[in-house]
């Protein structure tokens, strides 16, 4: 069976900047646009959304994967083995804070737990940021605001509903000691956002959440982590150790989190794709 | 700050069918069909996927939600809680197949582990088989072959790369002991794939995975499993307790799977959403 791959046409509608504005509990300035009528959407019926690739920005999640601690934090138990049993399965005892994870506001607040977080700021144009020649100079630098102006001077606002990702290539240290980069002075030193980006992000942009392809949404060497503070404080959640951002265009890419839906919980392993 | 919901077109092609083609290790047939230039695709750059709604297909998971073997599956240890400490963090004991979950090829046979699904196969067009009016009338029902050929009837052939999703409204009775149904006989009373549409979907239909809103891809009364067979043991993927298929359109959603990414999984607990 060959069947051939057909040519779609669709024009359509996004809610996402709308819904999501009604679930906003933080931070930053709602949105009060109404959906559009879908009058100009010339889907078919069977049609489902284009795009032209997946682009998995996961990294795959192995028991002695780079920690912030520095001590494991994932453990497989076997609960059955085929043969003799019918069935393989193991029991995961795994740190929220592991992988490729979301912070839920939680984490670093009294606001939403990761089962709270709508499925609509889940999914959301990114805006990659690159700052990776900064980052191989620097290993403690920041994502700044001029950072966040420069990539809009090329490719217009930050989308509402959004969500900026700094791409500092660090991810490609995932299995060598600088991923963590400990120094002598026994702090870590990666990149991570500057506090003004995060705060002009609240205030002037409605963004659901920030992205690094590093341990922490802070740079490594921070002590007081003023982003965690600031953007989880306004109940926005953030996501850590995110894989191959360089392999996506700077605008235009679709993020879809995979985020937890576990009760109560502050985070956790999550499947992050892109479609391009 | 109001940005306008911007109107956007896009033309372009899909190369998952493609793509899933070469990493194909089971029974069906291979699809050999190359992309097609992108000649057709009027996307500006910065312009994303179009979808009206992002649909979530994932149960709330709970410590007490329901289980195959009736006993719970899911613990979460506090690591640490602010106040006094900065972060709230949990450690998560869970069983693999709690929840919303996958069940990777590994759980029943020695084919891939959920780490080995390729991005690509765990993001489709699904085909929601509605079978509610059977279910209703008889808990023991199985997905047949005619509810296959009866869907394609009116939607056409089940797209190459696709996802079949059984809709029997069981995610209804998620808290409720009909959810696992078990009688005086001590099975468990709950719809499924029968083996013959599991067959003809292997061979006749090149589909990436297959989807239930009960505890088994199996009906409950099942003692040899053999849809898990046949089917994982063909290093295809299947999806249980799901959510919300029913506000899905029959046809034309785009399922997105996030399966976890854990080294040597059997499945796990996914987060899961459909764009449509």
């Amino acid at each position: 069976m060959c069947l051939p791959l057909c040519l779609k046409k669709m024009r359509g509608l996004s809610r996402r900047g709308f819904l999501a504005s009604s679930v906003l509990a933080g931070g930053g300035v709602l949105l009060a646009q109404p959906p559009k009528s879908s009058a100009g959407d010339s889907r078919r019926p069977g049609e489902g959304v284009r795009f032209s690739r997946v682009v998995d920005l996961t990294h795959r999640l192995t028991v002695d994967f780079p920690t912030g601690s520095g001590q494991p934090q994932l453990k497989l138990e076997r609960v059955s083995a085929r043969p003799p049993d019918r069935w393989n399965i193991f029991r995961w005892v795994v740190h929220e804070h592991t992988g490729t994870h979301l912070d839920a506001p939680l984490h670093c607040s009294v606001k939403d737990s990761a089962d709270l977080i709508p499925a609509e700021r889940l999914v959301g144009l990114v805006a990659i940021v690159d700052i990776r020649a900064k980052a191989a100079a620097n290993a403690d630098v920041e994502l700044t605001v001029d950072d966040l102006k420069q990539w809009e001077s090329q490719h217009g606002q930050i989308a509402a509903g959004g969500i900026v990702a700094m791409c500092s290539g660090w991810d490609a240290h995932v299995r060598t000691a600088k991923f963590r980069n400990a120094g002598s002075d026994g702090a870590l030193h990666t990149p991570g956002f500057h506090r003004e980006a995060v705060d002009f992000l609240l205030a002037e942009r409605e963004v659901a959440g920030i992205v690094v392809d590093t341990l922490s949404l802070d740079r490594g060497l921070s002590h007081d982590f003023p982003v965690h503070e600031r953007w989880l404080g306004a109940n926005r959640w953030g996501l850590e150790c995110v894989a191959n951002l360089g392999e996506l265009p700077p605008a235009g890419a679709t993020m879809v989190v995979g985020a937890p839906k576990i009760a109560g919980a502050s985070g956790g392993p999550s499947r992050v794709f892109a479609l391009v």
